[in-house]
């Protein structure tokens, strides 16, 4: 297999953590460089103990220089900090993958109305190049982009339980609820007061109940499969998990489709992805997804239910955040532009019970 | 104070446990007995380790006798068994605190939909006679109550939180939809091998989600309300927590309440409710209702928020399941029947952080 | 009953909430400042969102003036902040209650060793009057006290457990390995990265395995009982829990004593002690003390085992680190001080499952 | 790489189901049955929701004609079953790899006093063969052995911990207190009550404080490593945890080492293992072992600190109980046995924060 030298722009936060992990198992990857403002010079596994005995490397500056001995670049960094770094790299020849929202939203000027920006995006052409990186839904453009914007994690989890419901034409009138479910360690390694463990322990809340930002590319997403626009009331909770996004879609519909149907449109979408399993099940342990058991793995689960009374499609996603969310959908779809095996470093089977 | 006798049918469970805290903590109250089949003669701490040192009570046979010893009986008794000791007790002339489902439902019939009984409820008599004890909705009528339904902890939320939005005509076509997450003690206390810890932990999973039984009395009640079928589109979630019950409600309306309005509602049905608290605060460490800050008491939290965007008001309730949702809440409507004060038993502040 | 003024000077931590919280469900108190610096202007109930609901307070400037107008004044203080103002209060004839350090120990010179003080203690004399807030060990003392200092919480579980064996001699040459457990909480309300949520979840991991300051006063405690030097080697471990202190005490003893002997000495300690109860059971769900049993209360669980095998007598304590680790003993000492009973505002039983 | 087929007997539990995983992903394995008396004919995936697309291999009846058909069989069955198998396998010349207790103890009479046997083990020729599978530290015996008999899960941790101590002389009159801390999943996926979740969350408590099982083994393999009988002081703690084990090590020495030489001590044992990583770092998140790091995986750290004023060496060791303690070390020593790369299939990086 050729060697692909990356560099990770950001890499001592979670998301960057996670990158180091995936990628130093990855059997075409050599990393060249992690960058760390905060911990230059330091060890990563100082700052990520459990890569402790799986590499040597020490965080660098970060730097283009160092950028640019790299073939790609992988950018954790926080929102517009990446818009920095894409030109540059870009024009470069380098491949970049950005987890940070600066490149998924295809109107310049929502920018403005969901990350407060002073005006419209200020590379407009790049976006128009730039890939969202949603394997399962843009493959095909993954496999000639050099800029993949890889989508927020609660943006993943709601587009992939979604997209069998917007491609064929079930989502009507009344916008989709959409309730979601995730871990303390969306909220990154900094963290505020309300992120320590005594005050995020034992909790379900809400935050940003009415506008959250993963609502803008979640309308996206499915407005483009659905042919038109399409709005989502979407509700974010924090649970008491580090990991994991959970994602419940009410969809009320016009007419009840059959439990046949609905799994025509799921396996049309999801028949030969390698990365989703369809759960839904009789039988055994589990009926439906559940964060558990996709837990330090790229896989997502989905699943519907139907609820004729309300005459309501119930949908399900369970996704680990910092991997389908962030760092594994990331290096999938780097495997895609570089024709490697999707899977390449993203093989684990879950671990359960954790 | 006077002392009213009273006798706890099915004290082992996690229910009867909280029965047995909160009434040897009420001045008014003795506990004359507590009944098990499985574990008669058994000093009640064995079974409830907290209770060690508050009590030397040991557990009885449940019989007859044993209860018509005592002036009021609370019955934690699995669905359909209440109905087998009520009818009895209550000729007795003793009040019947019946936290069941059995006398929740007006409907005689319902409980062949909802409950799989072979017929209709064999007490429609004492169905009319029963109140539903949510003490914010029917206080007038549990004054002169001698049957108590004690309403279901995932009720108790829904209703607690769409109450004002029922009441003030916001409920429009749209069914809303009712979003809960729920921890692992609603299972009780004798689990099956999906409640063993290593299963329940680290889990977001939806169960019974187009048909939980809970929605025929959120139904009945919120159409009360209304003064009109209402229906719900209710998806229950089993989370990581051992107590507390977050609903999350999705309403979509025809014209969008102002902010001031919705707290006129709210006030209007809890400005002296003793126990429920509307949290929405854009200072401090909690904006909405959290589990987190009404553990281990009967306090509910219930808060709202507007979304303009999909014409949504999402409404928020956060209680103790085994507290407000079973056994503070049969104690707060058994002390207004019984004329103590409502809080008396119950006035513990919330522990924080837990 | 008689009614006393507290202040509470540094009220928006862990421990200053929860002496609040303890403080408003006190008959015999009304608590007329609580002080933060950083909050000051501020309602209380922001910080502490359970206070939502049960007191209108604001917190205020720290300053002597406020805490003038207070018959007592409770310190939950920084370690090293306690000391500059307990002179002064002390002098102005105001009870303190103090739950830092400043004045556990009674040789001045520990403060250098232990604390890294410059030198010995300001205020030897101080020190002298001060009592050791442990009130089944010194509750003669704290009738006439006006200075208390609250024991640390590692420190209240290790003597709790070992005082029966330091006064009845069993403590021989080998010092007694204290091997503890402790929650999040330990940590205080402002945590640094490890205490975030993330990186706090599924741990266990020691800290300060050798040399924790809470030895010093274990050691004096017990050396006091057993009249002679004792020292003890003591190691605590961060497990995942918000509250809850659990420690082991592993003692080798020249002559293993029988079970009927250690029963003898546990109940010449505790026989009559109100927050103390001797865990040990062969039936029933718990044989031994657990810190899920005595969580949000100030009740304090000891047990023992005999290991024949190694001449080894075991111990057990489980505690609430923030109420029988601090505000709690704080309020329970408080009250012997002012002929309250020793329960006045602590009277709550456990709540469990929690 | 050849190809070995393996049949794993009692693949149903937490121990089946991670050697499912393990083995899933080992390129010279093929799994050709996998038995449950309970599950026969029902698909893994069912039973082990985490393996669903990864497998589709249904459970059969436990038969000796199933296991016949594969080259080795690990048995995960209780103690006292896999002596009934062993023989019978052994003797068709197949390779048995034993999870449970049954062949660990050299000493046939020890079965008597530790698992209750009516009488000494019935194959002392073939406990003689058999050879106790810490890779560390029989590594060479490993390489032509039949007959595998796997560690306990805590002794694995408590061994890999004092292991350096006893080889180079440092435990003397005082037995090593050994104070373990580990997660749900230890107790299996069938479970009792207090193992249920309600129960077993926001715990901690001991069990078995002076006579568990494990030191048996403990002792066996430390007085042959200090070539004299050594006894260790042993008491394991239910935390509240799903897997991860933590043992702590209190050793008093005659005389303190330096900190070079225990590093010495540490590194001739595992300066080349793959597997084990000695944590001792002044610098970054970690300083020491800590469950959270090794989750999933089969890496053991260990470590250890030093305590001058009791004259005490403390040792600390954290491992998954499942994958180091169980399916990971069973499938490292069977690696080693039949000629494969040692970590094949084990070679996955731990994920954190988790």
């Amino acid at each position: 297999m050729k060697v692909v030298k990356v560099c990770i722009i950001g890499a001592s936060g979670f998301v960057g953590g996670e990158l180091l992990r995936v990628l130093l198992q990855h059997s075409g990857v050599e990393v060249v460089c992690a960058t760390s403002r905060r911990f230059k010079g330091e060890y990563v596994y100082r700052v990520h103990p459990n890569l402790r005995g799986f590499t040597q490397l020490r965080f660098v500056e970060p730097s283009l220089d160092a950028a640019l001995k790299a073939d790609a670049a992988f950018l954790a960094l926080p929102h517009g900090e990446s818009v920095k770094w894409t030109p540059k790299l870009y024009e470069s020849g380098i491949t970049v993958v950005d987890l940070s929202a600066d490149f998924r939203l295809k109107d310049p000027n929502a920018y403005v109305e969901w990350y407060g920006w002073p005006g419209p995006h200020p590379y407009p052409d790049l976006l128009e190049r730039a890939v969202y990186g949603l394997p399962e839904l843009h493959r095909d453009e993954l496999v000639n982009a050099r800029l993949i914007a890889v989508p927020g994690c609660m943006a993943t989890a709601s587009v992939l339980m979604l997209a069998p419901l917007a491609k064929f034409g079930l989502i009507g009138a009344v916008p989709p609820v959409i309730d979601a479910k995730i871990g303390s360690s969306g909220a990154g390694a900094e963290g505020s007061v309300v992120d320590l463990h005594s005050y995020r322990t034992y909790v379900v809340r809400p935050y940003e109940p009415a506008r959250h930002r993963h609502i803008a590319e979640i309308e996206q997403e499915l407005s483009l499969l659905a042919g038109r626009k399409v709005r989502v009331a979407f509700t974010p909770h924090a649970v008491d998990l580090v990991r994991g996004i959970f994602t419940t879609g009410h969809v009320f519909v016009d007419k009840l489709p059959s439990e046949v149907d609905m799994w025509k449109y799921y396996r049309a979408l999801y028949g030969n992805a390698k990365f989703v399993r369809v759960v839904r099940d009789r039988l055994g342990l589990s009926h439906y997804p559940n964060v558990k058991y996709v837990l330090g793995t790229n896989v997502a689960d989905v699943g519907f239910e139907l609820d004729p009374r309300t005459s309501r499609v119930i949908t399900f996603a369970a996704i680990d955040n910092l991997v389908r969310g962030a760092a594994g959908q990331a290096v999938q779809a780097f495997n895609i532009v570089m024709g490697f095996p999707e899977g390449e470093g993203l093989s684990q089977i879950p671990v359960a019970p954790l």
